[in-house]
């Protein structure tokens, strides 16, 4: 019998993977002689302030923290993040109904499509996307289909606004068939730094809702905005809080990316599914953890958390800045998140610099992040990895930087990006 | 457009579940005048040793426990977990590729199912099983295929050993088709508490080898053992290491339930593909817990913990032992975990006892457990919710208690069992 049968093989729903640009970056870190200054991943070097481990160890003492939680959340962190965002929706978010503690915002969205995908159902994409989403929907039998956001024309040439690069609306409006079931939004927008308009949001609601389709909204980055307001996709329009789940995440909003918290909110219809599709997926989140959460979320304002939470972020922003307006190095200026886009157009990376096999098919800006880590002693994100193949021209002469990083580590990449004045 | 689309509606993986065996029991204790003693669910009610506890603060005070951790695991956790797993293995486990740490012994399940099943593969699964595995296979489009552990005929007239209930072997070589690609198993077993012997797994072993399958076997309690011996499938012959992902739980091991920490154990073509599915699912497990289970693994011998583990998990026992053997009421030794299965047939439960619509149509133990439950204080757990409607017969006159509860809880418990004595 056992000669009919497969080998021990893999499913599909795992097969054709290209290797991932974390894997190409890392190895070729670890082959530099002197270590790049790491500007690539977009996790934290440095611990959050004390009040926020302090509540972890609280919890730590807690015999109700450290057994099974609710499916759902803890009741105190679900009760907190009411109190956090009822105000921030113009409305009384119910903590039973409306709100699910989820293992880290990745598994949260993960959540949503196994909740509502059916084999062969479309979801929206838009390009650069977070590239978890792609094998989480594909994962349920998904299919995405991409709608790129296109960098203004003066991007190679001056810095821009994040703001600047624009949903083609033209493609999305094309995009959609009988069978576009979700759409997926993330804003703040990592790697553009770009926060939707209201406008904006308002032109995609009109297809959410002519095509009654579920929104993952991916909000994580949103306590680290730089602009005057944060539109909420699901509070612009009463019948919107109907189609859309937003995403959040503790790591992001507190820098604790390890302690996989996260949550989603959206009208009880749409959680109850989420809600019953997490249960299958991990069963329930890790109880220390979510107690420190509430307990930092419930304080924060009081130590003037997130103020100083955004106002490090611009300094740290300035210490790139500075050197790319010294250089004429033109970039995107965040609105939001911890990252930027900087366009290399002008700067002379050898024509024959010597690529290795891994990547010698991937678009130009792979060979320009590969030069810039070997030679300049910088570690970054070349985007193409968040577009198709078909799209990639759209971003490749970007590279993506994260801002996440001591300031220490900031000033000394400062320092060694002016070498590329010679390449200019 | 949207009139053609679905309105908002689930996935049809989520379709036609009744509902949950966890959530009757909860409503129905939340219900009693009198709160029942809780010896229903499989969590503990205080808290592990204090070293524990410690090496969860001071992983909490460093900075690379609190940042995204590599997806196979900490590299600090798998490390340790190569040594205290190579001499149970006989082999030198490679915590590069033989070793993934997983968000829950749950969430390293369903990267299994994940990994290797395609929609229409068939899964063996024991009955009574773990109700996760069902949905967790299910899915990703994965068939379960039902083979019963039948229990002794004395059970229902004196106490037995665990051991006593045995797999329909012909069943399950009966059950195997050409679309066979899994089997799970769990050593000790929940709700059983059987430790399958060594012959018994090897005429397993040979069901596997022969239909090339690979294998779930949930060890989450290999620590809570009351036998000589507890035998590890993949071990037991040369080949089976191959086939055989071996699934633990830090929660069960230490007591904390709620700090959702796992791992997966098998040749590196196994975990190679449980771990690409584990990224996708969560991307990486939580930081700090991680970091306290290495430090709790390292020291746990010193504190003589697992010995003094299992010598508290008799001494609970006893307590609920004691009146069953007073009472004549028959139950199931266990060899490990803390559950044991009690005959109620010598209990004259009230023919025309009142029954709520939503249990009307379960087997005889749901309608056992609510009485003992609202009459005698005592929750518990039907069984038959862990089997096929064709084969809940087998059970339906046991109930579930669990132990891992404080020894005053245990004694009220055992003070209001004894009330039995009037229906006996
Ligand atoms: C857009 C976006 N969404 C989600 C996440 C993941 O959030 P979490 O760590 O809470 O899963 C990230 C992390 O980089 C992200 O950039
Ligand atoms: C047999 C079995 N497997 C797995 C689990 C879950 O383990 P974890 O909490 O590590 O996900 C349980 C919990 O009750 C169990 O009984």
């Amino acid at each position: 019998m056992s000669g009919s049968k497969p080998a021990l093989l893999p499913s599909a729903r795992l097969a054709a993977n290209r290797p991932d640009v974390w894997t190409f970056i890392n190895q070729t870190a670890a082959q530099c002689k002197v270590p790049p200054v790491s500007l690539s991943q977009g996790f934290f070097n440095y611990n959050p302030p004390q009040f926020i481990l302090d509540a972890a160890k609280r919890a730590i003492d807690d015999v109700s923290c450290n057994q099974y939680q609710h499916t759902r959340g803890r009741l105190n962190l679900r009760k907190q993040l009411s109190k956090t965002y009822s105000p921030l929706y113009n409305r009384e978010l119910d903590p039973e109904s409306q709100i699910l503690v989820t293992t880290g915002a990745n598994e949260g969205f993960l959540s949503a499509f196994a909740a509502f995908l059916n084999p062969g159902d479309e979801v929206i994409v838009m390009e650069p996307f977070f590239d978890q989403y792609i094998s989480n929907i594909t994962m349920y039998g998904g299919v995405p289909v991409y709608v790129p956001i296109i960098p203004p024309a003066a991007g190679s040439e001056r810095p821009v606004s994040a703001s600047e690069w624009k949903l083609d609306m033209q493609r999305l409006r094309a995009a959609i068939t009988s069978k576009t079931r979700m759409l997926v939004i993330n804003t703040p927008h990592n790697p553009l730094g770009k926060v939707f308009s209201r406008e904006e949001l308002l032109e995609i609601a009109d297809v959410v809702l002519e095509n009654n389709l579920v929104v993952v909204s991916d909000e994580v980055y949103e306590r680290l905005t730089y602009v005057d307001e944060f539109p909420r996709l699901a509070t612009l329009r009463p019948e919107l809080f109907k189609h859309v789940i937003a995403v959040g995440s503790a790591g992001k909003t507190f820098g604790v990316t390890g302690w996989r918290i996260g949550w989603l909110i959206g009208d009880a219809h749409l959680i109850k599914y989420c809600s019953a599709a997490h249960t299958r997926i991990c069963f329930a989140t890790n109880g220390p953890m979510q107690q420190a959460i509430a307990d930092s979320l419930a304080v924060a304002d009081q130590y003037n958390y997130f103020s100083e939470y955004v106002d490090s972020y611009k300094k740290r922003f300035r210490v790139l800045a500075d050197v790319f307006d010294e250089l004429g190095l033109p970039y995107s200026q965040p609105e939001g998140t911890y990252y930027t886009m900087v366009n290399f157009s002008k700067v002379k990376v050898p024509e024959d610099y010597p690529v290795p096999d891994a990547i010698k098919d991937r678009p130009r800006d792979f060979k320009i992040a590969l030069w810039l880590m070997k030679e300049i002693g910088i570690a970054t994100i070349p985007p193409t990895e968040f577009f198709t193949d078909e799209d990639a021209h759209i971003a490749d002469t970007y590279l993506r930087f994260a801002f996440c990083k001591t300031f220490d580590e900031l000033e000394e990449g400062a320092r060694r990006l002016r070498k590329l004045k010679e390449y200019m």
